[in-house]
Protein backbone atom coordinates (compact mmCIF):
# COMPACT_ATOMS: atom_id res chain seq x y z
CA UNK A 1 0.00 0.00 0.00
CA UNK A 2 1.38 3.68 -0.49
CA UNK A 3 1.92 5.65 2.39
CA UNK A 4 -0.10 8.29 0.98
CA UNK A 5 -3.29 8.20 -1.40
CA UNK A 6 -4.11 11.62 -2.12
CA UNK A 7 -1.49 14.22 -1.96
CA UNK A 8 -1.63 17.82 -2.32
CA UNK A 9 0.59 20.32 -3.19
CA UNK A 10 1.01 23.63 -2.40
CA UNK A 11 2.76 25.81 -4.53
CA UNK A 12 3.29 25.46 -8.25
CA UNK A 13 7.06 27.12 -8.45
CA UNK A 14 10.63 25.08 -9.59
CA UNK A 15 10.31 22.26 -6.82
CA UNK A 16 6.25 22.34 -6.50
CA UNK A 17 6.09 21.79 -10.57
CA UNK A 18 8.66 18.83 -10.84
CA UNK A 19 7.67 17.30 -7.31
CA UNK A 20 4.17 17.38 -8.55
CA UNK A 21 5.31 15.88 -11.93
CA UNK A 22 7.20 13.24 -10.49
CA UNK A 23 4.33 11.66 -7.74
CA UNK A 24 2.46 11.40 -10.52
CA UNK A 25 4.29 10.08 -13.37
CA UNK A 26 5.41 7.62 -10.06
CA UNK A 27 1.78 6.08 -9.45
CA UNK A 28 0.46 8.60 -6.90
CA UNK A 29 -2.72 10.73 -6.86
CA UNK A 30 -1.80 14.66 -6.52
CA UNK A 31 -5.24 15.44 -5.90
CA UNK A 32 -5.37 19.50 -5.53
CA UNK A 33 -3.10 22.21 -6.30
CA UNK A 34 -2.94 25.60 -4.82
CA UNK A 35 -0.57 28.47 -6.12
CA UNK A 36 -1.27 32.39 -5.56
CA UNK A 37 -0.41 32.59 -9.50
CA UNK A 38 -4.20 30.46 -10.65
CA UNK A 39 -2.13 29.86 -14.40
CA UNK A 40 0.65 28.24 -13.18
CA UNK A 41 -1.68 25.83 -10.55
CA UNK A 42 -3.97 25.25 -13.86
CA UNK A 43 -0.99 24.20 -15.74
CA UNK A 44 0.18 22.07 -13.12
CA UNK A 45 -3.35 21.01 -12.16
CA UNK A 46 -3.99 19.72 -16.11
CA UNK A 47 -0.42 17.91 -16.52
CA UNK A 48 -1.23 15.69 -13.24
CA UNK A 49 -5.13 15.54 -13.11
CA UNK A 50 -5.05 17.21 -9.83
CA UNK A 51 -8.37 20.18 -8.67
CA UNK A 52 -6.76 23.50 -8.51
CA UNK A 53 -7.61 25.10 -4.81
CA UNK A 54 -8.45 28.65 -4.88
CA UNK A 55 -7.64 28.99 -1.28
CA UNK A 56 -5.35 26.38 0.83
CA UNK A 57 -8.30 26.89 3.46
CA UNK A 58 -10.67 24.52 0.94
CA UNK A 59 -8.19 21.81 1.72
CA UNK A 60 -10.38 18.46 0.98
CA UNK A 61 -10.80 16.68 3.54
CA UNK A 62 -9.59 13.57 1.89
CA UNK A 63 -5.95 14.25 1.93
CA UNK A 64 -3.64 12.76 3.74
CA UNK A 65 -0.20 14.43 2.95
CA UNK A 66 0.55 17.79 2.21
CA UNK A 67 3.35 19.10 0.46
CA UNK A 68 4.13 23.35 1.02
CA UNK A 69 6.65 23.69 -1.92
CA UNK A 70 6.99 27.86 -1.72
CA UNK A 71 9.38 30.42 -1.06
CA UNK A 72 11.14 30.17 2.64
CA UNK A 73 9.45 33.40 3.77
CA UNK A 74 5.56 32.08 2.64
CA UNK A 75 5.64 28.44 4.61
CA UNK A 76 4.86 30.01 7.88
CA UNK A 77 1.92 32.17 6.30
CA UNK A 78 0.72 29.13 4.05
CA UNK A 79 1.06 26.94 7.09
CA UNK A 80 -1.34 29.26 9.05
CA UNK A 81 -4.00 29.46 5.73
CA UNK A 82 -4.54 25.32 5.88
CA UNK A 83 -7.19 24.00 8.06
CA UNK A 84 -6.84 21.66 11.10
CA UNK A 85 -5.70 18.46 9.29
CA UNK A 86 -5.03 14.61 10.07
CA UNK A 87 -2.58 14.66 7.23
CA UNK A 88 0.68 14.39 7.58
CA UNK A 89 2.32 17.96 6.40
CA UNK A 90 5.72 18.78 4.99
CA UNK A 91 7.65 21.76 3.50
CA UNK A 92 10.29 21.16 1.18
CA UNK A 93 12.87 23.87 2.30
CA UNK A 94 16.77 23.19 3.07
CA UNK A 95 16.76 26.07 5.53
CA UNK A 96 13.77 26.29 7.60
CA UNK A 97 13.64 24.54 10.62
CA UNK A 98 10.77 21.35 10.92
CA UNK A 99 9.22 23.04 13.85
CA UNK A 100 7.14 25.95 11.56
CA UNK A 101 4.35 23.32 11.07
CA UNK A 102 4.19 22.18 14.78
CA UNK A 103 0.51 23.50 14.56
CA UNK A 104 -0.19 20.25 12.48
CA UNK A 105 -0.78 16.58 13.99
CA UNK A 106 1.46 15.33 11.76
CA UNK A 107 4.58 17.14 10.47
CA UNK A 108 8.07 17.31 9.15
CA UNK A 109 10.15 17.80 5.83
CA UNK A 110 11.04 16.24 2.58
CA UNK A 111 13.97 18.18 0.81
CA UNK A 112 15.17 17.46 -2.35
CA UNK A 113 18.93 18.40 -2.99
CA UNK A 114 18.54 19.89 -6.63
CA UNK A 115 18.48 23.08 -8.55
CA UNK A 116 15.29 23.10 -9.94
CA UNK A 117 13.96 25.29 -13.05
CA UNK A 118 10.62 24.64 -14.82
CA UNK A 119 11.97 24.99 -18.22
CA UNK A 120 14.30 22.80 -18.03
CA UNK A 121 13.27 18.79 -17.43
CA UNK A 122 14.33 17.18 -13.69
CA UNK A 123 15.05 13.66 -13.38
CA UNK A 124 13.73 13.17 -9.60
CA UNK A 125 14.86 9.70 -9.04
CA UNK A 126 18.51 10.38 -8.78
CA UNK A 127 18.07 13.95 -6.50
CA UNK A 128 19.02 13.02 -3.05
CA UNK A 129 15.81 13.27 -0.61
CA UNK A 130 16.20 14.55 2.99
CA UNK A 131 13.60 13.93 5.29
CA UNK A 132 12.61 14.19 8.81
CA UNK A 133 9.84 14.11 11.04
CA UNK A 134 7.99 14.88 14.28
CA UNK A 135 8.01 11.34 15.07
CA UNK A 136 9.01 7.64 14.42
CA UNK A 137 5.63 6.63 12.30
CA UNK A 138 5.34 10.15 10.06
CA UNK A 139 9.39 9.08 9.40
CA UNK A 140 8.31 6.43 8.43
CA UNK A 141 5.70 7.25 5.66
CA UNK A 142 7.64 10.40 4.10
CA UNK A 143 10.63 8.00 4.08
CA UNK A 144 8.64 5.21 2.01
CA UNK A 145 7.48 7.88 0.28
CA UNK A 146 10.90 9.41 -0.67
CA UNK A 147 11.95 5.60 -1.40
CA UNK A 148 9.36 5.39 -3.97
CA UNK A 149 10.61 8.56 -5.84
CA UNK A 150 14.54 8.71 -5.66
CA UNK A 151 17.08 5.79 -4.89
CA UNK A 152 19.13 8.62 -2.73
CA UNK A 153 17.64 8.80 0.49
CA UNK A 154 19.40 10.29 3.67
CA UNK A 155 17.56 11.76 7.00
CA UNK A 156 18.50 14.67 8.40
CA UNK A 157 17.58 16.61 11.27
CA UNK A 158 16.93 20.74 10.62
CA UNK A 159 20.21 21.90 11.76
CA UNK A 160 22.18 19.45 9.50
CA UNK A 161 19.49 20.82 6.60
CA UNK A 162 20.65 23.63 7.32
CA UNK A 163 24.26 23.46 6.88
CA UNK A 164 23.47 20.74 4.08
CA UNK A 165 21.17 23.82 2.30
CA UNK A 166 24.00 26.21 2.69
CA UNK A 167 26.75 23.84 1.30
CA UNK A 168 24.63 23.75 -1.61
CA UNK A 169 24.70 27.34 -2.47
CA UNK A 170 28.37 27.08 -2.58
CA UNK A 171 28.51 24.42 -4.73
CA UNK A 172 25.40 25.20 -6.95
CA UNK A 173 24.39 29.00 -6.75
CA UNK A 174 27.72 30.49 -6.56
CA UNK A 175 29.08 28.16 -8.53
CA UNK A 176 26.86 28.99 -11.23
CA UNK A 177 27.54 32.49 -10.78
CA UNK A 178 31.39 31.63 -12.03
CA UNK A 179 30.12 29.82 -14.59
CA UNK A 180 27.96 32.96 -15.45
CA UNK A 181 31.63 34.68 -15.58
CA UNK A 182 33.24 31.97 -17.66
CA UNK A 183 30.29 32.25 -20.19
CA UNK A 184 30.80 36.07 -20.03
CA UNK A 185 34.61 35.59 -20.89
CA UNK A 186 34.18 33.57 -23.61
CA UNK A 187 31.10 35.41 -24.84
CA UNK A 188 33.25 38.77 -24.77
CA UNK A 189 36.48 38.00 -26.28
CA UNK A 190 36.61 34.60 -27.86
CA UNK A 191 33.81 33.01 -30.46
CA UNK A 192 33.27 29.89 -28.03
CA UNK A 193 30.74 29.15 -25.94
CA UNK A 194 30.28 28.03 -22.57
CA UNK A 195 29.62 24.25 -23.94
CA UNK A 196 33.71 24.01 -24.48
CA UNK A 197 34.14 23.86 -20.95
CA UNK A 198 31.57 21.36 -19.80
CA UNK A 199 33.78 18.55 -19.60
CA UNK A 200 35.99 20.60 -17.45
CA UNK A 201 33.04 21.49 -15.58
CA UNK A 202 31.63 17.83 -14.97
CA UNK A 203 35.27 16.83 -14.29
CA UNK A 204 35.88 19.00 -11.90
CA UNK A 205 32.95 17.98 -9.82
CA UNK A 206 33.79 14.31 -10.32
CA UNK A 207 37.39 14.73 -9.05
CA UNK A 208 36.31 17.16 -6.21
CA UNK A 209 34.08 13.86 -4.58
CA UNK A 210 36.62 11.31 -5.80
CA UNK A 211 39.87 12.66 -4.41
CA UNK A 212 38.86 16.01 -2.25
CA UNK A 213 38.67 19.27 -3.24
CA UNK A 214 42.15 20.19 -1.90
CA UNK A 215 44.02 17.35 -3.91
CA UNK A 216 42.09 17.85 -7.07
CA UNK A 217 43.10 22.03 -7.24
CA UNK A 218 45.20 22.76 -9.93
CA UNK A 219 45.63 26.27 -11.58
CA UNK A 220 47.24 29.48 -10.92
CA UNK A 221 46.29 30.30 -7.15
CA UNK A 222 47.22 26.84 -6.47
CA UNK A 223 50.68 27.21 -7.99
CA UNK A 224 51.05 30.83 -6.69
CA UNK A 225 51.80 31.27 -10.07
CA UNK A 226 51.73 35.20 -9.59
CA UNK A 227 52.69 35.52 -13.33
CA UNK A 228 49.30 34.06 -14.94
CA UNK A 229 47.45 35.33 -11.64
CA UNK A 230 48.67 39.29 -12.77
CA UNK A 231 47.82 38.89 -16.43
CA UNK A 232 44.77 37.33 -15.42
CA UNK A 233 43.60 40.09 -13.38
CA UNK A 234 44.85 42.64 -15.93
CA UNK A 235 42.39 40.65 -18.87
CA UNK A 236 38.90 40.98 -16.37
CA UNK A 237 37.16 43.86 -15.88
CA UNK A 238 37.01 45.44 -12.32
CA UNK A 239 33.88 43.91 -10.69
CA UNK A 240 35.47 39.83 -12.05
CA UNK A 241 38.55 41.09 -10.94
CA UNK A 242 37.89 41.72 -7.02
CA UNK A 243 36.20 37.93 -7.40
CA UNK A 244 39.04 36.98 -8.65
CA UNK A 245 41.09 37.86 -5.99
CA UNK A 246 38.26 36.90 -3.29
CA UNK A 247 38.78 33.06 -4.38
CA UNK A 248 42.62 33.22 -5.51
CA UNK A 249 42.66 34.22 -1.59
CA UNK A 250 40.16 31.40 -0.68
CA UNK A 251 42.16 28.46 -2.36
CA UNK A 252 45.58 29.58 -1.10
CA UNK A 253 44.02 29.18 2.67
CA UNK A 254 42.81 25.96 1.51
CA UNK A 255 46.36 24.68 0.55
CA UNK A 256 47.95 26.45 3.34
CA UNK A 257 44.95 24.46 5.58
CA UNK A 258 43.96 27.97 7.48
CA UNK A 259 40.12 26.47 7.24
CA UNK B 1 50.08 7.45 -42.12
CA UNK B 2 50.30 9.21 -38.18
CA UNK B 3 51.07 12.85 -38.78
CA UNK B 4 54.57 12.15 -35.95
CA UNK B 5 56.15 9.26 -35.46
CA UNK B 6 58.52 10.01 -32.57
CA UNK B 7 57.29 11.71 -29.81
CA UNK B 8 59.51 13.53 -27.09
CA UNK B 9 57.63 14.55 -23.98
CA UNK B 10 59.14 17.16 -22.18
CA UNK B 11 57.50 17.38 -18.39
CA UNK B 12 55.66 14.72 -16.33
CA UNK B 13 53.17 16.64 -14.25
CA UNK B 14 49.45 16.13 -14.18
CA UNK B 15 49.03 17.02 -18.31
CA UNK B 16 52.51 15.80 -19.42
CA UNK B 17 51.80 12.40 -17.57
CA UNK B 18 48.20 12.29 -18.85
CA UNK B 19 49.12 13.39 -22.48
CA UNK B 20 52.27 10.99 -22.91
CA UNK B 21 49.67 7.77 -20.93
CA UNK B 22 47.13 8.75 -24.10
CA UNK B 23 49.48 9.24 -26.67
CA UNK B 24 51.24 5.99 -25.89
CA UNK B 25 47.60 3.52 -25.45
CA UNK B 26 46.26 5.34 -28.85
CA UNK B 27 49.43 3.94 -30.75
CA UNK B 28 51.85 6.81 -30.86
CA UNK B 29 55.27 6.28 -30.56
CA UNK B 30 56.35 8.15 -27.05
CA UNK B 31 60.39 7.73 -27.61
CA UNK B 32 61.94 9.76 -24.89
CA UNK B 33 60.52 11.77 -22.04
CA UNK B 34 61.77 14.83 -19.77
CA UNK B 35 61.25 15.91 -16.82
CA UNK B 36 63.81 17.97 -14.01
CA UNK B 37 62.48 15.29 -11.86
CA UNK B 38 63.93 11.82 -12.72
CA UNK B 39 61.92 9.80 -10.95
CA UNK B 40 58.90 11.00 -12.43
CA UNK B 41 60.44 10.97 -16.02
CA UNK B 42 61.28 7.10 -14.69
CA UNK B 43 57.75 6.05 -13.99
CA UNK B 44 56.27 7.45 -17.08
CA UNK B 45 58.89 6.33 -19.12
CA UNK B 46 58.12 2.82 -17.96
CA UNK B 47 54.71 3.18 -18.51
CA UNK B 48 55.11 4.49 -22.13
CA UNK B 49 58.57 2.52 -23.37
CA UNK B 50 60.02 5.76 -23.69
CA UNK B 51 63.86 6.25 -22.62
CA UNK B 52 64.59 8.59 -20.00
CA UNK B 53 66.89 12.00 -21.04
CA UNK B 54 68.84 13.30 -18.91
CA UNK B 55 68.57 16.86 -20.81
CA UNK B 56 66.72 18.34 -23.25
CA UNK B 57 69.72 19.28 -25.37
CA UNK B 58 69.78 15.69 -26.08
CA UNK B 59 67.00 15.18 -28.01
CA UNK B 60 67.11 12.31 -30.03
CA UNK B 61 67.32 13.35 -33.98
CA UNK B 62 64.52 11.09 -35.23
CA UNK B 63 61.83 13.14 -32.93
CA UNK B 64 59.80 15.04 -35.08
CA UNK B 65 57.02 16.18 -32.46
CA UNK B 66 58.20 17.67 -29.13
CA UNK B 67 55.68 18.73 -26.56
CA UNK B 68 56.36 21.00 -23.72
CA UNK B 69 54.01 20.50 -20.98
CA UNK B 70 55.60 21.98 -18.33
CA UNK B 71 54.78 24.80 -16.33
CA UNK B 72 53.70 28.49 -17.65
CA UNK B 73 56.85 30.20 -16.31
CA UNK B 74 59.11 27.48 -17.34
CA UNK B 75 58.45 27.12 -21.03
CA UNK B 76 60.81 29.34 -22.31
CA UNK B 77 63.57 28.16 -20.27
CA UNK B 78 63.08 24.96 -21.62
CA UNK B 79 62.77 26.26 -25.29
CA UNK B 80 66.18 27.75 -24.81
CA UNK B 81 67.58 23.85 -24.31
CA UNK B 82 66.20 22.06 -26.61
CA UNK B 83 68.54 22.03 -29.93
CA UNK B 84 67.51 23.40 -33.42
CA UNK B 85 65.39 20.99 -35.00
CA UNK B 86 62.98 19.94 -37.71
CA UNK B 87 60.53 18.64 -35.24
CA UNK B 88 57.39 20.23 -34.49
CA UNK B 89 57.49 21.86 -31.01
CA UNK B 90 54.33 22.46 -29.19
CA UNK B 91 53.89 23.92 -26.14
CA UNK B 92 50.24 23.02 -24.05
CA UNK B 93 49.90 25.87 -21.70
CA UNK B 94 46.44 27.82 -21.88
CA UNK B 95 48.04 31.27 -20.54
CA UNK B 96 51.22 31.25 -22.61
CA UNK B 97 51.38 32.89 -26.78
CA UNK B 98 52.24 30.86 -29.12
CA UNK B 99 55.46 32.71 -29.88
CA UNK B 100 57.39 32.30 -26.90
CA UNK B 101 58.46 28.99 -29.02
CA UNK B 102 59.49 31.13 -32.35
CA UNK B 103 62.80 29.89 -32.22
CA UNK B 104 62.11 26.71 -34.04
CA UNK B 105 61.09 26.28 -37.63
CA UNK B 106 58.03 24.35 -36.97
CA UNK B 107 56.03 25.28 -34.11
CA UNK B 108 52.17 26.05 -32.31
CA UNK B 109 50.05 24.86 -29.31
CA UNK B 110 47.72 21.87 -28.14
CA UNK B 111 46.11 23.10 -24.87
CA UNK B 112 44.05 20.25 -23.22
CA UNK B 113 40.83 22.07 -21.76
CA UNK B 114 41.25 19.42 -18.38
CA UNK B 115 41.73 19.65 -14.98
CA UNK B 116 44.26 16.94 -14.53
CA UNK B 117 45.46 15.40 -11.18
CA UNK B 118 48.35 12.43 -12.01
CA UNK B 119 46.24 10.58 -8.99
CA UNK B 120 43.37 10.65 -11.06
CA UNK B 121 42.51 8.86 -14.34
CA UNK B 122 41.58 11.13 -17.17
CA UNK B 123 39.99 10.05 -20.12
CA UNK B 124 41.38 12.49 -22.96
CA UNK B 125 39.00 10.86 -25.71
CA UNK B 126 36.56 13.65 -24.71
CA UNK B 127 38.79 16.27 -23.88
CA UNK B 128 38.51 19.31 -25.83
CA UNK B 129 41.54 19.86 -27.79
CA UNK B 130 42.86 23.56 -28.85
CA UNK B 131 45.34 24.02 -31.67
CA UNK B 132 47.08 26.52 -33.08
CA UNK B 133 49.89 26.36 -35.08
CA UNK B 134 52.47 29.05 -37.17
CA UNK B 135 51.51 28.23 -40.31
CA UNK B 136 48.97 25.66 -42.37
CA UNK B 137 51.40 23.12 -43.13
CA UNK B 138 52.35 22.53 -39.21
CA UNK B 139 48.48 23.39 -38.40
CA UNK B 140 47.06 20.11 -40.44
CA UNK B 141 49.45 18.12 -38.30
CA UNK B 142 48.81 19.39 -34.93
CA UNK B 143 45.10 19.29 -35.84
CA UNK B 144 45.28 15.44 -37.58
CA UNK B 145 47.05 14.38 -34.33
CA UNK B 146 44.24 16.22 -32.20
CA UNK B 147 41.77 14.37 -34.02
CA UNK B 148 42.93 10.87 -32.91
CA UNK B 149 43.37 12.20 -29.56
CA UNK B 150 39.95 13.56 -28.56
CA UNK B 151 36.49 13.84 -30.63
CA UNK B 152 36.65 17.70 -29.38
CA UNK B 153 38.82 19.25 -31.35
CA UNK B 154 38.47 23.44 -31.80
CA UNK B 155 40.98 25.86 -33.14
CA UNK B 156 41.87 29.01 -30.92
CA UNK B 157 43.95 31.85 -30.86
CA UNK B 158 46.83 32.46 -28.95
CA UNK B 159 44.53 35.74 -27.69
CA UNK B 160 41.43 33.48 -27.68
CA UNK B 161 43.20 30.67 -25.57
CA UNK B 162 44.16 33.33 -23.00
CA UNK B 163 40.40 33.78 -22.46
CA UNK B 164 39.51 30.33 -22.64
CA UNK B 165 42.14 29.40 -19.83
CA UNK B 166 40.80 32.45 -17.56
CA UNK B 167 37.36 31.34 -17.90
CA UNK B 168 38.30 27.83 -17.36
CA UNK B 169 39.80 29.28 -14.04
CA UNK B 170 36.99 30.55 -12.91
CA UNK B 171 34.88 26.85 -14.31
CA UNK B 172 36.94 24.75 -12.88
CA UNK B 173 39.55 26.33 -9.74
CA UNK B 174 37.45 28.40 -8.16
CA UNK B 175 34.28 26.79 -8.52
CA UNK B 176 36.56 23.51 -6.84
CA UNK B 177 37.55 25.90 -4.24
CA UNK B 178 33.42 26.42 -3.35
CA UNK B 179 33.16 22.97 -3.38
CA UNK B 180 35.99 22.84 -0.34
CA UNK B 181 33.95 25.40 1.28
CA UNK B 182 30.97 23.34 0.52
CA UNK B 183 32.80 20.01 2.10
CA UNK B 184 34.54 22.24 4.78
CA UNK B 185 30.56 23.29 6.00
CA UNK B 186 29.24 19.33 5.83
CA UNK B 187 31.77 18.18 7.22
CA UNK B 188 32.47 20.57 10.28
CA UNK B 189 28.57 20.61 10.79
CA UNK B 190 26.72 17.31 9.50
CA UNK B 191 27.27 13.81 9.34
CA UNK B 192 27.20 13.73 5.07
CA UNK B 193 29.83 14.14 2.74
CA UNK B 194 30.57 16.04 -0.45
CA UNK B 195 28.87 13.28 -2.46
CA UNK B 196 25.62 13.96 -1.33
CA UNK B 197 25.81 17.12 -3.21
CA UNK B 198 27.29 15.48 -6.26
CA UNK B 199 24.01 15.31 -8.52
CA UNK B 200 23.24 19.04 -7.32
CA UNK B 201 26.91 19.90 -9.11
CA UNK B 202 26.77 17.80 -11.97
CA UNK B 203 23.20 19.11 -13.22
CA UNK B 204 24.24 22.87 -12.06
CA UNK B 205 26.93 22.34 -15.00
CA UNK B 206 24.69 20.62 -17.15
CA UNK B 207 21.89 23.13 -16.55
CA UNK B 208 24.19 26.07 -17.25
CA UNK B 209 25.18 24.97 -20.45
CA UNK B 210 22.01 24.12 -21.36
CA UNK B 211 19.61 27.31 -20.67
CA UNK B 212 22.51 29.65 -19.91
CA UNK B 213 23.76 30.44 -16.16
CA UNK B 214 21.45 33.46 -15.71
CA UNK B 215 18.61 31.72 -16.42
CA UNK B 216 19.83 28.55 -14.23
CA UNK B 217 20.23 30.75 -11.43
CA UNK B 218 18.46 29.82 -8.02
CA UNK B 219 18.81 30.24 -4.53
CA UNK B 220 18.18 33.28 -1.78
CA UNK B 221 20.65 35.70 -3.64
CA UNK B 222 18.36 35.38 -6.91
CA UNK B 223 15.16 35.69 -5.05
CA UNK B 224 17.12 38.67 -3.24
CA UNK B 225 15.68 36.66 0.18
CA UNK B 226 17.34 38.64 2.87
CA UNK B 227 16.24 36.69 5.49
CA UNK B 228 17.67 33.38 4.18
CA UNK B 229 21.13 35.05 3.19
CA UNK B 230 21.23 37.00 7.02
CA UNK B 231 20.81 33.24 8.50
CA UNK B 232 23.40 31.71 6.41
CA UNK B 233 25.96 34.88 6.74
CA UNK B 234 25.67 34.27 10.60
CA UNK B 235 26.15 30.40 10.30
CA UNK B 236 30.03 30.65 8.68
CA UNK B 237 33.26 31.69 9.80
CA UNK B 238 34.58 35.18 8.72
CA UNK B 239 36.96 33.98 5.82
CA UNK B 240 34.28 32.22 4.23
CA UNK B 241 31.64 34.95 5.19
CA UNK B 242 33.36 37.25 2.96
CA UNK B 243 33.28 35.05 -0.06
CA UNK B 244 29.15 34.35 0.74
CA UNK B 245 28.97 38.14 0.30
CA UNK B 246 31.38 38.82 -2.39
CA UNK B 247 29.35 36.59 -4.57
CA UNK B 248 25.92 37.25 -3.46
CA UNK B 249 26.43 40.73 -5.24
CA UNK B 250 27.93 39.06 -8.17
CA UNK B 251 24.60 36.88 -8.49
CA UNK B 252 22.89 40.06 -8.30
CA UNK B 253 25.15 41.95 -10.51
CA UNK B 254 24.07 39.39 -13.10
CA UNK B 255 20.70 38.96 -12.18
CA UNK B 256 19.99 42.68 -13.19
CA UNK B 257 22.26 42.51 -16.42
CA UNK B 258 24.98 45.13 -14.73
CA UNK B 259 27.69 42.45 -15.99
Amino acid sequence: MPPFEHIAVIGAGNVGYHLALHLHHSGFAVDAIYSRNPTKAGALAELTGAQVLDNPENLPAAIDLVIIAVSDSAIAEVAARLPDTAAVVVHTAGSVDMEVLSRFRHYGVLYPLQSFSVSRQADISSVPLLPEAVNDTVFEKITSLAARLSTSVTPASSEERRFVHLAAVFAANFTNALYGAAAGILGKNTSLGLDILLPLMTETAAKAVEIGPKAAQTGPAKRNDHAVIQKHLNLLPPELRSVYEKLTELIQRQQNEEL
